[in-house]
Order: structure tokens, then sequence, then C-alpha cells
């Protein structure tokens, strides 16, 4: 991970006005200034996947509650920025205690030998990563989950469930190596650091708070239709851009390296596409909307750990396999566990193959054994340590307060019960059961 | 404002094709280049926002009007562009007469000191800006105002009402300080020049044209409920999306000086989020999603003035303070004005508050009384400006065109009277009038 | 066409880490790396436009065939991302057999000069450009036009119709001009490349295919509503934010050129919004807002090919011709092809005028008729081409797998039978026929 960071000593940078012309910059400094406006823009591409998770999470799932999808959304990111700066950032990216946790720069208190604005640009690049992490879990454990409960679940994950497996995986930005980037483990900007995590954490809360009344019947699972399938189709354009800045901005870089990783990301995007859309084909007899839309998301999550690592022609294997494995994910899983929107198949499964693939594909040192079993060992880490952790922070917050409204709200939909609110108050709409 | 221009007086900086290896590029030609794209994409970014006021506006307000809100907000930019173009930009970034109004500059005939090109960038930047004034009018007023009355009133405002007001406070880009500006009035990215402009104008226009049908029912304030809290939850994305280059881009240089800004951005905008949540669930007793999305934007509109100047805790402390304040102004304002989605709160109150924090909070120079009284100076010159220019414009177009559709025609929708159009011909409808 | 490529041939541009500092970072070096942040953030904004053109699509039709309106948005960058890599590319940039057809880099087996980064930069903007002109067919097509004949038409068009014509237009990335090009053809952007190649093959699908039931009484065209005013101008406002892109990026290098593209860009879509506004308004009576919508698209469409072209003034002009153009052709249109969107006229006819427009009003050498004449074989060639092998094609595949599905499953909608979904389950519908 250090790789990924550019010392930003000089702090001559500063460019005002007038003084322009009579400085003399340095290449240097402007190779840093463009670091700062990429890092920068890349950041607010990250961002802007917030919008399109919300869109894909309220498509997917029920009008009665798309009120509190959104607020479940926008408070991941409302209140995770300031869980992140104040306790998370620290216990990622801070001096790392044995390479388990990192121990200082809290509100960033600490910055290292880096500038205090390359602190704040890195800062706010981690800061949507992590609220990335945390707005996962939400369209698992969709419409039967109490706010209350789910915001402190979402608080837990950015301030510390996210972060420490980060610090494991990417290390302190000031002094010493996580454990697991120590062993070698690639993981470019997330397959597993974010995704996997944030599906493993959802996979928790979704035993945990069990299945939505009337999902299985006689144990043989339901098919609950989302209510708009346009606006889940604009959250995937809208994650599919923001993912450009995910992958090529985890450069902190503005050069050449940006190109393959956006490349990459393109093309395994299309091949989870065309790998959904073809399989649900075959399986189906028609080629299935909502699979295909998660099959891009597949193919992203596919793409991650190894979009600086793989050449594109295996950027478009490991999209395609994502988009097939994500079909059959979300089949095998929806016999046991009700997942809303089908985010443990997209995030953690896909996610595990990404970081599976970025071994397997390694430019320049493929199907090496020795890789391959640092990155089990990444992906069983970030199960058991997520899983885990998730499940009793679920199991905790529901000894203290109800974790899931009862069956007659939920019928009635969350929106009334915990936000005294409609999303469409003038459209008549029925019950949504399919 | 001075210091936020960088002289491009080098136009060797035509770089194209097979003379790139041949030139010798200087660090300084380079950095003008990274200065075009960065305020260029920036200015992309403070574009998309119009897409973020149009779906917020539309979302919260009912389904019969939401053509007209679209083609209001379409032509807020549309035709908006043109008039800012050949009237507003001169009058306000012209050589000034005195600090109160510019004098040239029309259609870009004049261009001082600077290249062409940099003109066209600048130009673009705030033309863009302006679009952003005028459309914050559109919503309060929405729902009851004659689209061609409206459209008078939005040229008015982007070619004279908003360009004056800014000539004040950020002076003329080739000769002369604004009056506000000379006083060292601080307001970096537009608490006060563009959203409390564009919520004083909002003010008046919602006084002058009176409430909707329906909104008082013996002088009691009736919810008026949204047509479509996800569309609206998606404009607060959007809008928190292009806050990022509204604030960070009005450096126009792409240097380390956008790090703090987008960083204080992001942080304000989470807790101004948190604050109005806080606040709403406390006294109605349930965390309210209206109130938390405009809680976003407060949040948002309490940084920019300051984004530059404070601290990110202190951000911190503008943005709670702000989404707290959006909801008790909402509350006070509703018991006298009709505003159908909250625009005087959330850009004329906050935007006040913005800019007495970037005073109180100033870095360096905290609670210093000289500034504070400063600011409030220009905090009340944009309220007696623009309320009262605003207020006499809304009243001169009444005199000529009615302002309002009649009562009866305002109950069947505008969309109908107004487009002959309806926004969702194939569903269902109720009145809309909880 | 030559002028819009850098030759980036310096591969020590590989800046990571602890080594910025102790390298001898040049000028050309970071403008080099200004040119890769430039061109794939660009890019970004393009590939954006296809959730433009998806709710553009999907707003301006009925909910009965919003998922199949979907997938074949999502499939046309899906599928098409993969065909462009492998076929089109090579086809569209790779050597050219005597101007005519491109015959080398297929899945960027040959890069020429290029490094391999910039050759990856350099097809992913290529690439989300292909997928735009796929695109538009769909419009045109829409509501009743079999998924799996459009999708084998989508590959067609994105593997060999868009880059053949391409290839004359824009010649070789390595090795020869295109006959078009060779003549001095102004298309910077694409009006032509893109938009009317688009518009003409949607033209002959619409022929082919024939119209909707319901759209003609006795020969008279009948109005089918859109179902979602709302989503048709998000996506509008999005197709503009992504033309600065589509535009600006065209010159795939982060200089002063920008600057005039972006501005043009910007007024010629308020122009076209203002001049479709106004025509309408004149027309019917009521200012039309799916006219006033289609009007931004004409303007962007209209300056797309003299964006680097034309003074602003010209831009205003251009666009103003085309929002008036785009009002008149649509009812023309109508009265023989049904063209559900309007795609034709937005692309097709106002890419023509663009063209035009660009030899008319080029800087410098205005109303020349040899550039006049020009243009006009461009243009010529452009409809000859598209049209006729688009016909053909569509004719073929008529005769292999039925082209569009038959009456009374046209009726229930496409997404019931195609794919076995419902776009808004829980809502109640009407037919949405007027």
């Amino acid at each position: 991970m250090k790789l990924r960071y550019k010392l930003l000593l000089c702090s001559l940078a500063v460019l005002f006005a007038d003084s322009v012309q009579a400085q003399d910059l340095t290449a240097d400094t402007v190779q840093d200034n463009l670091n700062y406006v990429w890092t920068i823009l890349a950041a607010c591409l990250v961002f802007f996947m917030q919008a399109g998770f919300a869109m894909v999470e309220v498509g997917f799932t029920r009008a009665k509650n798309a009120v509190n999808i959104i607020m479940k959304n926008m408070m991941d990111v409302g209140a995770g920025s300031l869980a992140f700066y104040f306790v998370g950032f620290g216990i990622m990216f801070g001096t790392t205690a044995g390479g388990w946790i990192g121990t200082d720069g809290f509100a960033l208190s600490t910055i290292g030998d880096y500038s205090i604005e390359w602190s704040y640009t890195f800062f706010f690049f981690q800061a949507v990563f992590a609220a990335t992490a945390a707005t996962i879990v939400s369209g698992a454990v969709a419409e039967r989950t109490a706010f209350n409960a789910y915001l402190i679940f979402s608080i837990i994950i950015t301030a510390v469930i996210y972060p420490v497996f980060g610090s494991w995986a990417w290390g302190s930005l000031f002094n010493g190596s996580g454990w697991l980037e120590g062993l070698g483990f690639i993981d470019f900007a997330g397959s597993t650091v974010v995704h996997s995590v944030g599906g493993w954490a959802a996979l928790a809360g979704a035993i945990v708070v069990g299945p939505r009344v009337g999902k299985y019947v006689d144990g043989k699972p339901q098919t609950i239709k989302g209510h708009s399938i346009p606006l889940a189709a604009l959250g995937v354009f809208i994650l599919w851009l923001g993912w450009f800045g995910f992958n090529a901005g985890s450069t902190t870089t503005g050069d050449t390296s940006i190109a393959l990783i956006a490349l990459n990301t393109f093309l395994a995007a299309g091949a989870g596409a065309s790998g959904a859309m073809i399989i649900s084909w075959f399986s189906t007899g028609k080629p299935d909307g909502a699979v295909t839309l998660n099959g891009v998301l597949a193919g992203l999550v596919g793409i991650t750990a190894g979009c600086a690592n793989l050449t594109p022609g295996f950027a478009i294997i490991a999209g395609l396999v994502a988009g097939i494995l994500v079909h059959y994910s979300m089949i095998l899983l929806e016999k046991k566990v009700d997942d809303a929107v089908g985010a443990v198949s997209v995030h953690g499964v896909c996610g595990a193959w990404g970081t599976l693939a970025a071994g397997l594909f390694n430019t320049g040192d493929m199907f090496n054994p020795s890789i391959i079993g640092v990155q089990l060992i990444g992906i069983a880490a970030a199960f058991l340590w997520t899983f885990g952790v998730s499940y009793l922070v679920f199991k905790l917050i529901d000894l203290v307060i109800p974790l899931r409204v009862n069956g007659h709200l939920e019928e009635m939909g969350l929106d009334l019960h915990e936000h005294d609110a409609e999303a469409y108050p003038e459209f008549s709409t029925a019950a949504g059961i399919a």
C-alpha cells in the first residue's frame, strides 16, 4: 500500500494570483498539484456512489420503505463522515500497533511527514470509501430493520469494523505495515477491504434481523419485487461512473497508471453485464433486468482488487465470471437468507472472487500458488473478522434496542412508522408482494 | 476577491499535437493548463447542480406541477446562460463604477489583461453560479406562479439583481473593487453572494405571489407533501456532489488550496444532515426525511462563505448549526410565508449564518469584532438590496402579467394549464393535499 | 483529426511514491500526465451520458416498456464495450486501407508509436463514443422492437457501421487518413460521426420495424405520451453534463483549447432550449416541455461539429437554429415515421445541421463555398452509408429473427413478454395511449 502514497513534503506550492508569474514553479510542484486535483475529483466520483447505492436500494425495494432506505443511505455518509473523522481514520491509517490497529491520527491530529493539505485530501478520499462499506449493509437488511438500530451499526462499522480490517490490508499512512499488507496481499482498490467487508457485514445483519414478512412461504423463498427498476438502473449507472474514481483514484496520483485501471473498470463492468444477462437468459429463458443490473455491479466489484494488476483481457474474464457468479450466488443465498437487494452476493461473494482473480491473473506472475495463498488468507480473514464481529454487534444492538420493527408495522411500511412519511403520497400503490 | 483570479498572461500555452515534443514547455504553462482543467471540471459539477435543484424541487412538490417546475429549472439555465452572457457578466465583473456596478465586458467584449481562453473559462464558471442563484427562487414560488411571469423574473435576477450584488462583494475582474470587497467582506464561494441573494429573492417572490391554495386553513399552515422523496433525495446527492465544484472550484486554481475546501464541504454537509436529523427527532419524535435532506443543503450553504477560512472542526460546527437552524427557520417561516420547498430557510437564512460563521471562526483571527461587523454589513446589504428590488420587480411583473395562475387552474395543476402536459400520464394520482 | 492526437512517446512518466522527489520531473511529463487525467475524466463524463440516454428514453416512453429500454441501454454499453474492444476500434482507428477501413489494432494489439497507457486512454474515450452512437437507435425503435434482434443490431453498429464511417472522417490513429478527413471535413467531436450516424441508423430501424400499435389512426399520427417527464428531464441534464466531456474531451489534451469548447457547448445548449421553447410557444400557444428538453439536446448536437471552430456568438446561433429545427423536424417526420423519442430529429437532422454550421461559421474562413461543399459531402456520405447499411441489416435481422414483438404482446408491454418483469409493480397504471 505504501506505493500508493505520494510524499508531498514541499509546502511552497501555494500558488496565488499575481505572484504566480514571479514564482519559479517546478515540474514537481505542478505534478503535486495535479495529484491533488485528480485525487479530489476521484473522491467526488466516489462520493457520488452514495447516490447510486441509494437509488439501487430504493429501486429494488418497495415504495413503502423508500424514505427509510434513503434516510439510512443519507446518514451512512452524513453521520459516517463524522465517525470516520473522529475515530475511523486513526484506527485505519494511524501508526499501527503490531500491524493490527492504528492508534493515532484521530481528527487528523497526526499527519506524519505529509503536508496538512495532503492529509485533508487523503482523508476525504478514504472517508468516501468508508461510507461505501457502510452503505452496502443497508440494502441487505432493508425493509425490516429499525432506523435507530441501523444507525448505531452504521456508525460502528464506519468507526471500527471497516477501519480495523483496512489497517490490516492497507497499513498505516505514517508508520508500520498491516499484517496482511506484510504478507503481500493484493487488493488495490478494495474488493476485499471495502466490498467484502460491506458484504459480510450485510450477511451478518440479514441473518440476525431475519427475513422480511412474506419472504418465505413453507420455507420457499418468494420474489419480492422492487418498486422502480428505472431508479435502480439509474443507480447502477451512477455506481459505474463513481467506480472510475474508486479504482483509478486509488493511485492518488495523476499519472499514466490510471489508464489501465480505468479501462479495466470499464471492460469488467461490461463483461459482468454480459455474463449476467446471458446466464439469466439461459437459465430462466429471458434476459433478466435485475440480474443484469447486478451483473454490472458484480463485474465492478470483481475488478476492484486487480484493476491495476490485470491486463484488459483478464479484466474481461474477471468481470464475466463475476457476472455469472452473482446470478448463482443470489439463487443459492436466497434459499436461506433474505438479502433484499443482493448485496451479499454482489459485494461479499464477488469481492472474494475479485480478490482471488487479482492473485490468479496477476500480470507477470500468474497462477503463482504463494500469491494465491495470500489472497485466500486475506479473503478468509475478511470473512472471519467482519462476519464475526458484525454478528456480535447486531446481536448486542438487538439486546438493547429491538433490531427490527414488529411484523404489523413492517407490513404497513417503515416509512409511516419510523419517519411519519410517505415516499409517494399521491400515488396509489399495491402491497408489492408478488 | 482579487486573490481568486490567476493572471494568465502567457498565451504561448497552445499545445497541439506533434509540436508538443519540440516545444520547451515550462512548469508555469503546465500549471496554467491545470488551472483550466480544474476550473472547467469544477464548472461542470456546478452546472450539474441544476439537475439537483430540479429533482429537489420536483420531489418536494406535487405531481401535477412537475413539468412546470422542470421547465422553470431548465430555462433558468437555458435562457439564463444567454442573459448572463449578454448582460449579467459585464455588470458583475466589468470595470466597476465606484464599486457599485460593472460597466463593460458584455458578451466578453472586454477581457482586460487576461487571455481570451481564460475569459471563456472564467465566464463559464461564473455563468453556472448565476444560474444557481436564479433557480433557488423557482422552488419557493412553485405550484402557483405563472411560467411567463417567472421567466421574466428569472432573466432579471440573472442579468441584473444577482450581478449587481456580486459586483459589490467580488469586484471587477478588470479594474476596481466592489465597495463590500473593499471593506474586507469574506464570502469565498458565495453563502451571501449566491445563496442569500437567491433566498431573499425567493422570500420576496413567495410573499408577493402569496400562498398556494389550501396552504392555510384558518391561518394555520397545512403540510403539502412532495410527491417523490426518492427524486428529492437524488437531487440532494447531486447538489452535494456539485457543491465540491462550487466551493473548491472557486479557487479557479488547481493547487493544494482545494484540499481544505473540499474536506470542509464534505464534513459540513454531514454535520448539517446530522444536526437536522437529531433536532427533528427530538422535536417531533421521529427522524424526519425532508428535514434531514434540507439539513444537508443547509450544511453546504453554511460552509460556502468560510470553506477556505475555517478549520475542519469549525466547518463541522458551522454545518451542525446550519442543520439545526434550517429546522426552526422552516417552522417559523411557514407560519406566515408559503415556501414550497424551504428555499428561503436553506439558502437565505443559512446563507446569512454561513457568512457570519466565516467571520466568527475565521482561522487566525477568530471572533474579531471588526471582521464580524463587516460580515453583518454584507449580510444586511444583501437582504436590503435583493429583497427590496425583487419585491418591486415581482410587483411590477404582477401589474403587467398576472404573477400567479388563478385558483381553479392552480388546483388542476400548472402542467395542464401552462404546458398542456402531464408529468405522469399513466399513473393514478390523488389530490396531494394532506 | 491528426491534430487531436498527442504523441506520447516518452514512457519515463511512471511516477510512483517515494521516488517522485528524487526524480527530475520535466514539464513535458507533467503535461502528459495532465492529458491522461483530463481525457479519462472526460471519458467518465461521456460514459455517464449512457445514464442520460436511458433516463430520456425511459421517461419519453410508456411504463410497460421501461425495463426493456433499460436493458437495451445497459447492453449498448455492456456488450458494446466488448464489441468495440475486439472489433470496432481496429476498424475505426487501425491502419487504414486506402482511407476506407482500418485493418489492425483489434483488442489493442497494435499501438503504433503510442505508449500502451495512451492506447488504453484513447480506447476508453473512443469506446464511450461508440456506445453513444449505438444507444441513439434504441430510443427511436423503442416499445416494439424485440430485445434479441435489437441486441444484434447494437453489436453490429458498434463493431462495424459506426467504426467504418469513423475511419472515413477521423482516420487512423497509426497510419493513413480517411478519405473524408483527406478532403478537410470538419467534425471536431462528432455531429456527423456520432450523432448523425446514430440518427440515420435510428431512422432505418424505425422504418423497418414500423410504427407502434396505435400510433396512426386513419394515417394520422397520435401522441403517445412518455410516462415520466421528471426522469426525461434528469436524463437531459445528465446528457448536457456529459456533453462537456464529449466535446471538450475530444482535444484529448488538457490545455487552454478546452475553454472555448466548453463555453460553446454551454451556450449552444441554452440557445437550443430557448429556441425550442419559443417556437413551440408560438406554434402551439404553450411552451412545450418535451420540445424544450429535445431543444437542449438539439443545441448540443448542433454545436458538436463546430465546438472548437466557432466563436461563442455563432455557437449561440447554431444552437438556436437547432432548437427551432428539431421542433419542425419532429412534426414533419412524425407524419410518416414513428420515432418514439425524437432521436432521428435530434441526432440525425441536427447532426447534419451542426456539421453544416461548422462549415458556414468556421472562424477565419466563414461562408467559404469549398469548405461548405466538403461538409455537404460528409453529411451525404454519412446518410448514404449509415441509412443504407442499417436498413439492410435491420431487414436481414428481420428475416432471421422477427424484429418486432407481435401486436398483442406489444400492447401488454415488452417488459412482461421479453423480461418477465414490471418496472413499477406496485403502481396502478393506465394504458398510456392518449
